[in-house]
């Protein structure tokens, strides 16, 4: 990080905010733990919300309720895990299957804790090869699967339904190699996102992506399900950085298309069926990614907006004016912070404001970056477009005011059950559903709350309330997915389908897609032993 | 374009150049022409070659072979066009069947003159929907089809290797919307991409893809061959930019993936199938893109570099000084600049080297782009790096630099029978090959030369000679391939598979990987109707 000044900068506006100290303190118990330690973790030693970096929750969180008992789902008629199976577990994974409940329980259930299987085995492969003969073993035998990453995902796809067998990336967690003139890195799928970024920084790169939950996530989890988070603007999908992919397939096979070149036209891309795919089409076993350079400046503002309007007009000029040095361009609203600062006790950096923004730059030179940042920033206040704001160029307030996006997701899972839903819509009128919903909702909902990616189009709606209701959810579903159909939007722009979703892909795809989604499963997994009840409509 | 001054830049270097007035003439003749004009051309006045800007061409140019008489291939059962047919296709598309043969021979023979059909049935649809009817008689009668769009393929692809009905793209060209806000791009498949990049640059943006063909080539034909080019290195891959697409499938289903999202994680991303899938798989009949913010600066420096190894280091060290504005690194050896020079009439602007190497920088602030250029120019010349250059900030002169890298593919194919590799290899070793190859071939070759996306890893191999002969190719081929294979490098970078890289996909792809590509062919295509005889191993 090079220190710099930013020129012009009126110097009222960069105060050493009041709550810096108590965010600082907050940031120290948020630093991520270091990868799942598999073997020594019990149940309640470190529940799936504090491997993603929160520790706050209570000891003995309430129980959570079976899938099977709280959703209309059926088993299907897949076999059941028997003696001789997990003998022959025995010898593909030796010392590395696990039938104890205990240890299960955190697999079986996901973090947000809104869906819960009953799985009897986790098996914990080190090599594509193990994962073959898994699951060449399980395809013979009739057994269903669920691959399992870092189980950070939000919509109930990395968690089994009924028993499945749980397959962890866990232990796939070697770098394979890493290339510092072209800054590909290639890697098992096990490698957690934020070991990763140090690993790659260290060499004068970057990840291409960064989310919230990178203290646990696996990159072969993150590539399943093609995630998107915070980097997205400015390096893209996964499906262009993505070069290379080895997947095992349904029967066994291994696929290796783990290529390391920028251009390959050598016939179908086949990787990119897997980009996204959920673990239903095959288990992903190493992952080939480009890393940009690592900047030599990042900065972050964060400002506060009068009002949505004046958060879009942020954006069009912000564009305009740091042009290919912005690299994220985020929002939130009000009740966000409120919930930050009530849950996880962070404090605003900025006078209260109905929203607030969170600007980051990169850049190859600190003193053009400052420059135009600073010229960006004259023009917001003096426009009236921002009321007030702090600049962070040095790396731990670059963190601490990272962490007031990063948290939120925490912030409302601590505020009770959360209804969430992550759509892509068309930037103008990102806001207006926030809006309509919580006067549709009145005091049925404790918090309606709406933040997101605005530079990706990319809302995160997120009602709170005292506990699950189905009242409330009917007075949620299909409403939310009909408004977004409405506006040609998407009913998951980057949380996937998972188990949670699959009723409401129609929403956002036509019926002939839904049917060739359908072919393609048929075609790779002819059983439908890959994360079966995921992904894929229950009726097409 | 803002001009802009280079600070600390040695006079001496950026002289007026003796070549420019030259080139400047020969700038006017390579303007690419409008939209082929499809009814009013027959086949000499305009051929596939003048349309992809090349004017030098003789008006009689010998006849080409017929692929079926060259190479060892045999006519699939399809049944052939009869006068029912024709009648059927008369009422879907009136008066835009064409059967008569001077009009059809630009569209049977590819723009290198290297492969040649004998379709008999030219069918110019203007909607999805008339796609959607033609495919669909086509699927119930077993008749074979050729997807077309501008014919500028490299790889025999774009045309019929028997008797296919061609179906061109060419009337459908209209652009369905742009949205100045997200940059999305909306249109038919039939769009030019030069006319497209017009249509966006006057709204502010630009195609996130450029290449030497944009006077002719369709977006669809880009789309479908997942064409790279000139801005890969700054824009990435289609898989990214590319937001949706309409696709009609070989039964006439109409896919509706038109959408213009920027993330859509609802279930698996079925557009990335038809990506590169080179019209076999479906015919693309609408695009949404993404188109970034239009540069306010652009320079170009054209640089002589002494050695292959300068070329490298200078890559190295522009990468690390010009960052984020880096948007094009292109080299060519001496060869090339000779050819250019000889065929084309365009005159070096440097002195004579070993190696050039082109640079764009596209940024958002004029001064700040020239300081950084700036420094990086001097430690380049300083270093030794680099011993000659020009630098060109004004459109005018930026084009016509961008004409000596972008025209050499012209100047080959003015040189003779071109022989034509198109590879990833790894940076460090990309032009060993060549070196190697020249010695191999002696006196057997007219030119060897080497040129490419360096930024990329892409190295085209050319090698020119009087006439198409055996024992040349029988000298280049397999050993170019192994040499590939054993650097695991790709066979094809960008061009593609087409008709004439079938054989060669085994160095590239694993058995695995071509199995699967053939099931995905025989569950979208089961009767193989779109574009037989291309894109899939001859055998898997």
């Amino acid at each position: 990080m090079v220190p710099h000044r930013v020129p012009r900068w009126p110097s009222w506006l960069f105060r050493a905010s009041p709550g810096w100290a108590q965010t600082a303190c907050a940031l120290r118990a948020w630093v991520p733990q270091g990868r799942w330690p598999g073997s020594s973790r019990g149940a309640g030693a470190a529940s799936p919300l504090a491997r993603r970096g929160c520790s706050s929750m209570p000891s003995q969180p309430p129980e959570v309720m079976l899938t099977q008992e709280r959703y209309p789902v059926r088993r299907l008629p897949f076999s059941t895990v028997s003696e001789q199976d997990l003998a022959a577990f025995e010898r593909i994974v030796p010392g590395r299957v696990t039938t104890d409940p205990g240890e299960l329980e955190a697999h079986n259930v996901d973090w947000l804790r809104t869906v819960r299987g009953c799985s009897k085995v986790l098996l914990r492969p080190r090599t594509s090869e193990e994962v073959s003969r898994v699951l060449r073993h399980c395809h013979e035998r009739n057994l269903a699967v669920n691959p399992q990453g870092g189980n950070t995902g939000m919509v109930g796809g990395s968690v089994p339904v009924f028993d499945e067998i749980i397959l962890s990336t866990a232990l796939m967690n070697q770098v394979i190699s890493f290339d510092d003139v072209s800054g590909t890195l290639v890697c098992q799928a096990g490698c957690v996102l934020e070991q990763l970024s140090r690993h790659v920084e260290e060499r004068g790169f970057v990840m291409p992506l960064d989310l919230g939950a990178k203290g646990s996530c696996h990159i072969g989890g993150n590539v399943a399900t093609n995630a998107g988070g915070l980097r997205f603007l400015r390096y893209g999908s996964l499906h262009g950085t993505v070069l290379g992919l080895e997947v095992v397939l349904a029967d066994g096979t291994v696929l290796n298309c783990l290529t390391s070149l920028r251009k390959d036209n050598t016939g179908y891309d086949l990787k990119q069926l897997f980009i996204g795919s959920e673990g239903t089409l095959g288990v992903i076993t190493a992952v080939s990614i480009l890393c940009p350079p690592k900047p030599k400046a990042v900065s972050v503002a964060f400002l506060g907006c009068p009002s949505f309007a004046e958060v879009l007009r942020t954006f069009c000029t912000c564009k305009g004016m740091l042009g290919e040095i912005l690299s994220a361009f985020e929002f939130m609203d009000a009740e966000c912070m409120q919930l930050v600062g009530r849950h996880l006790h962070l404090a605003r950096p900025v006078q209260e404001s109905p929203f607030y923004v969170l600007i980051e730059t990169s850049g190859s030179h600190a003193g053009h970056d400052a420059e135009k940042l600073g010229s960006f920033l004259e023009h917001a206040l003096g426009s009236g477009l921002v009321t007030d704001g702090t600049l962070a160029t040095d790396q731990r307030r670059v963190k601490m005011l990272w962490a007031l996006r990063e948290r939120i997701t925490e912030a409302l899972s601590l505020d009770g059950y959360v209804y969430k839903y992550d759509l892509s819509l068309p930037v103008e009128r990102l806001y207006d559903l926030v809006t309509s919903l919580r006067a549709r909702l009145g005091p049925r909902a404790k918090h309606v709350v709406g933040y997101g990616h605005l530079g990706d189009g990319n809302l995160h709606l997120n009602v709170t309330a005292e506990a699950f209701s189905e009242p409330l959810l009917a007075a949620l579903e299909p409403h939310v997915y009909e408004w977004t159909a409405a506006q040609r939007g998407s009913v998951s722009a980057e949380h996937g389908v998972g188990f949670k979703k699959r009723d409401a892909l129609g929403y956002s795809k036509p019926p002939t897609a839904l049917r060739l989604m359908c072919q393609l499963k048929a075609l790779l997994d002819p059983k439908g032993i890959l994360n079966p009840y995921k992904t894929l409509p229950t009726r097409a």
